[in-house]
């Protein structure tokens, strides 16, 4: 494919799609200094409509990423959900509502925010740490894969025929174009932050350009109908569709109570969802009826999409059905800032990546309908599972072998969220070829499985060289640190300053594993001792290894939170090592916390050790993996076990003391 | 003074000096849409160093106005300090801590971040709210003040002539001048986020300008040496200096157990301050010897205005004095962002106003020492207090009565803080000429008062047309709420959408009064009829005034806050006038609140009606003041009572329907 007579350059990382999954793989490329392009077929990024669900573990990021505070400040919370049904005098009323009881904690509870608000916070960080721009109005139209490549992990198997489109052919965001937004004849608007510079405007040139890239991994951020996911002939498994939905941002007028909380209506009329947005906004979610969902051919692939023909598709149709639905109760809008219809089908890929080197994240990897509020989270957790892996491997400071966990760990829970939305969906537009019995029994666990997922609890990884499961005796010891699960949110005292943060803010997503010393209670000499001990041993591990950026001093930076009473210890009474000096910027005072209450910070509860599942004296040693996830778990002394957990992972350094670690 | 021959042009309001006070004054300007100006005489904004502290009450305010969560994102928190003095062997060690049992909590705790940042987050909101642009390089150099024109304000008693400087006269901010950043050899800089373009880059002009100002109101915010003050010959009282004190924004390294923390260190070499600050800086006061206060004359001026030179005051000076006070411990820096030297001063100008024509605000009003971290709040706050007033009466909505306020309430504070200030001075500097009479039993008084202050508890603002004092009988039964002080901060639970806020958020500071109905518990037949007869009424009050705003329906908005469970009330359970329609944007969701707890919030605790100090049942009205101070207290029946305080206020709007509310 190879056309010799365009300009061709190398990269190490083409991602193609700047969508949540791409742009949150651009964050890890641009805070390890990777050197890596992302581009997109549409001029503009995304400003109006799309996904709008942020579930609590996303929000967890988020704060590690440093920008969750910009998701509080223009998001809605949305916790608490109605079910509206009809009484047995055919009225329809409010039958029950759930939520109150959720494990989540503000600021990290269900969040509601328009996709183009989040990608901007991405955005802004990208460019806040790297000169890594979005290419946009760029079009992937050639791809090879050089598979006498594929194991070198220092070559460019991939080449990429990119064309820069034109100011004619450009692809405009869809919310630019037939789908809004809607212009009043009042001309009223409801006031949008401004996105920032970064991608905005759009970049149209006014000659077309096509270039050659050659690049070592490739990610495919290109969507359900992902172009990339075709070239390189990674099928989808699924059903491609079955109902057509219809979805709309609007400014609602309406006396129904719960308008502007998360509910779900079901009349005869047929069933909506509502969801609250910033701005005034509601997200509406309704289920065409069946005689509606006309198949039309998608002119893009050629292939019957079962997308309905949108052009026949109106917000007053919406407006309609929605008015039947809610009533007796009024419904109208005269905002409508995007809409669009969609046609709700469960696929997911068979492998999400190709010998190691492309990869497939985000829709393009997995779809399902919108209705469980988990695809950008999925789309973002992908790009966030995968981007550290890769940057990692790319800056030769881990091994190749970790990649094979992108797949292991996230095609599993791709495919139970699809079988959850396949069962949510039939229940939601009672399909009568659902079996009843998948309904009550598998339904029962599934949900289990998604409640966990959903609150951040659990994200199930599998055993692997980054995630080291626990004998059952030690299970016992360290009940709340689950090695493939996430390290549990709590708020912590800094020991040198006095303030509060919490431990995902700590954790920063910097790129670097965190040796967790949960150092236990030190007043007690003999604790002290073994925390000193360990003082003594870790300088080994922390040099043993070459560090994947040039400013930092190693990919394993330490984290120590204690169990004492502040006012009876100082920070100087841990080992150096656990607070590292730099000559100009003075001693890492961030490095050293403990898990006691604060009197002033109502969110700074205490009790971290007792979540943790940890002994309040003796403490423990947790390896946290860049994204968050714990690796391993163990005891101060088991220095052995932390070596060999490094040491399947990361690149040792040349001139590395092996020193006294033993790693047999 | 007028030179015709220079272009001429008139403005409702022109503020001199975009420091704290001005620009929280251009705050309220840009919210009402009001015609003003803001000039300065620097060529760019205050980017390093200054002031630093922010306490409770402050961060209230900035949560009214939108950005307090830039200040918690980028600030340090810093709630307990420590004392450190010789013990009886003449060894330097910590004696005792304080603050843990302050009354504070998250987010509204003493916080400490540069001037520049706050100033650019009060610039950023100018800027989304208003076309106003800080006009820097521009000095004031006339000014006269037309008496015959003094009591009619419709008329522009101010002219003012102003020279906008070349590049080559333009005075630079002092952080980018003598005082640093201080350039390192190794070329480290620790990050600052980005000012944004508004005012910033420089907007120096190739030509000299000259033109004239005509204004109705004229706010000097140009500092303690004030040129408008000077001009309008309003005198200060007190002392100009005593001693001279060092103060400098380092990046400490310094094994000193306290060195993050805010701590006072005192030792036979002498004393120190400490205050953490944001990016790993450090900020130090250290009041030099006696023998070193150099009295300067100051060239400005021409006056000896005690500040000692510059020139003869290094980084080096400071890194010796502070390690001799902090031995035996170590300290250096590499990194010295800025340092100064100042005079100690404490004056306070005989009055804010002249003829409330022309007013006096932070720095230009009072001046005092750093150290008891006021300084920038006072601006601050005095600029908050004066902003709406002026907007008001500017716009004709309010009576010009209105503006003696201003002098009354700031007045006092501004002498008390002084006095705190010469108090504090005096023992930390160990002057023997302060009678120990004085620091033992009136300083008693003025610590307790100082602390109400601090904390946001009391701001002890006079009886006023503005403040109705309640009979005693009456503050029996509303005994948190006090005219003449905050509202107390409470986070509420939303009634339609089940999220939570903080009251100071709620009543966003948007240049409307509030009426907070605490409508109690309508469970109660009872009590839900008294709601409905006040909803009958509250049209005709709602009504009878002129908006000062075009986009205002007027200058009364309503917040209900009930004492009933969420789910056992509806939205629209209320009268209508407490949660108005729009055509277009349906009903206000944000209007109907509960005081109950939210279980998945920890900020949200309830028991608000306890704290105000009302009966759960049958609740109460107060009438909030735009600044969010309470104006009014009574029962939900006293509809005479409250529209006797708006009376005597606001300006009626002719088509008012005065309807069924008696005023007599």
């Amino acid at each position: 494919m190879t056309v010799t007579k365009y300009p061709e350059s190398e990269t190490d990382v083409l991602i193609i799609g700047a969508g949540p999954a791409g742009l949150m793989a651009a964050y890890w490329m641009a805070r390890y200094g990777v050197k890596a392009r992302i581009v997109d077929k549409c001029a503009e990024k995304v400003m109006l409509g799309h996904a709008d669900g942020l579930v609590p573990r996303t929000l967890e990021l988020f704060d590690s990423c440093g920008f969750n505070h910009r998701v509080r400040n223009e998001g809605v919370a949305a916790v608490i959900s109605t079910y509206w049904g009809l009484n047995e005098e055919g009225k329809l009323v409010r039958q029950e509502h759930s939520g109150e009881n959720t494990e989540s904690r503000m600021p990290f509870v269900h969040t509601l925010l328009g996709q183009g608000r989040l990608e901007q916070f991405i955005l802004d960080s990208i460019h806040e740490n790297s000169s890594i721009k979005i290419e946009r109005g760029v079009v992937a139209e050639g791809l090879s894969f050089n598979e006498l490549d594929q194991e070198d992990h220092s070559a460019y198997p991939i080449t990429v025929q990119l064309r820069t489109l034109n100011s004619e052919k450009s692809i405009n965001g869809e919310t630019h174009a037939q789908n809004g937004p809607i212009k009043l004849e009042n001309g009223i608007v409801n006031r949008q932050p401004s996105d920032e510079s970064n991608g905005v405007p759009s970049q149209i040139q006014k000659e077309e350009k096509i270039e050659i890239v050659k690049a070592r991994y490739l990610l495919a951020c290109d969507g359900a109908r992902s172009w990339t996911r075709t070239q390189m002939g990674l099928p989808m498994e699924g059903s491609s569709t079955e109902y057509v939905w219809g979805v709309a941002d609007v400014v609602p007028i309406s006396n129904f109570p719960d308008i502007r909380r998360l509910a779900m209506v079901e009349n005869s009329a047929g069933s909506i969802l509502i969801v609250p947005r910033e701005r005034n906004l509601m997200r509406l979610y309704v289920p065409m009826p069946k005689g509606q969902d006309t198949q039309t051919p998608d002119a893009e692939n050629g292939t019957t999409n079962g997308r309905r023909d949108k052009s026949t598709f109106t917000p007053d149709d919406l407006r309609k059905m929605v008015q039947a639905i809610l009533s007796p109760w009024d419904f109208d809008f005269k905002i409508c800032e995007w809409f669009s219809a969609y046609g709700v089908g469960q696929r997911v890929a068979s492998t999400l990546s190709r010998e190691n080197r492309v990869f497939l994240a985000g829709d393009a990897a997995h779809s399902h309908s919108p209705k469980i509020g988990m695809g950008m989270n999925m789309s973002l957790q992908d790009g966030f599972n995968l981007g550290w892996k890769l940057a990692l491997v790319a800056q030769g400071a881990a091994d190749p072998s970790i990649l094979n966990t992108y797949n292991a760990e996230r095609l599993p829970l791709a495919k139970m969220l699809v079988e959850y939305d396949r069962q949510i969906s039939s229940q939601f537009t009672k399909d009568e070829n659902a079996s009843e019995d998948i309904q009550k029994t598998d339904a029962r666990t599934i949900h289990q499985e998604f409640e966990d997922f959903y609150e951040g609890r659990k994200a199930f990884y599998p055993a692997s060289n980054l995630v080291h499961k626990l004998s059952s005796e030690k299970e016992q010891k360290f009940q709340g640190l689950v090695p493939g699960e996430k390290f549990p949110v709590r708020k912590l005292l800094n020991q040198a300053r006095l303030d509060t943060r919490w431990t995902t803010n700590i954790l920063e997503s910097d790129g670097r594993f965190r040796l967790v010393v949960l150092a236990g209670d030190i007043r007690f000499p003999m604790q002290k001792d073994r925390v000193d001990q360990l003082g003594s041993v870790l300088p080994s591990i922390l040099n043993r290894y070459v560090a994947p950026i040039s400013q930092f001093d190693g990919p394993i930076n330490t984290l120590t939170i204690h169990s004492s009473p502040w006012d009876e210890v100082e920070y100087h009474d841990f080992p150096e090592v656990l607070r590292p000096f730099d000559e100009v910027m003075g001693w890492a005072y961030d490095r050293i916390w403990s898990e006691r209450a604060c009197n002033y910070d109502s969110e700074c509860e205490g009790k971290a050790y007792e979540k943790w599942g940890v002994d309040l004296v003796r403490g423990a040693v947790a390896i946290i993996r860049p994204d968050q996830y714990v690796g391993w778990v163990g005891e101060l002394e088991d220095t052995v076990g932390m070596t060999k957990y490094f040491d399947q992972i990361l690149t040792k350094a040349p001139t590395a003391c092996n020193g006294n670690v033993e790693t047999d």
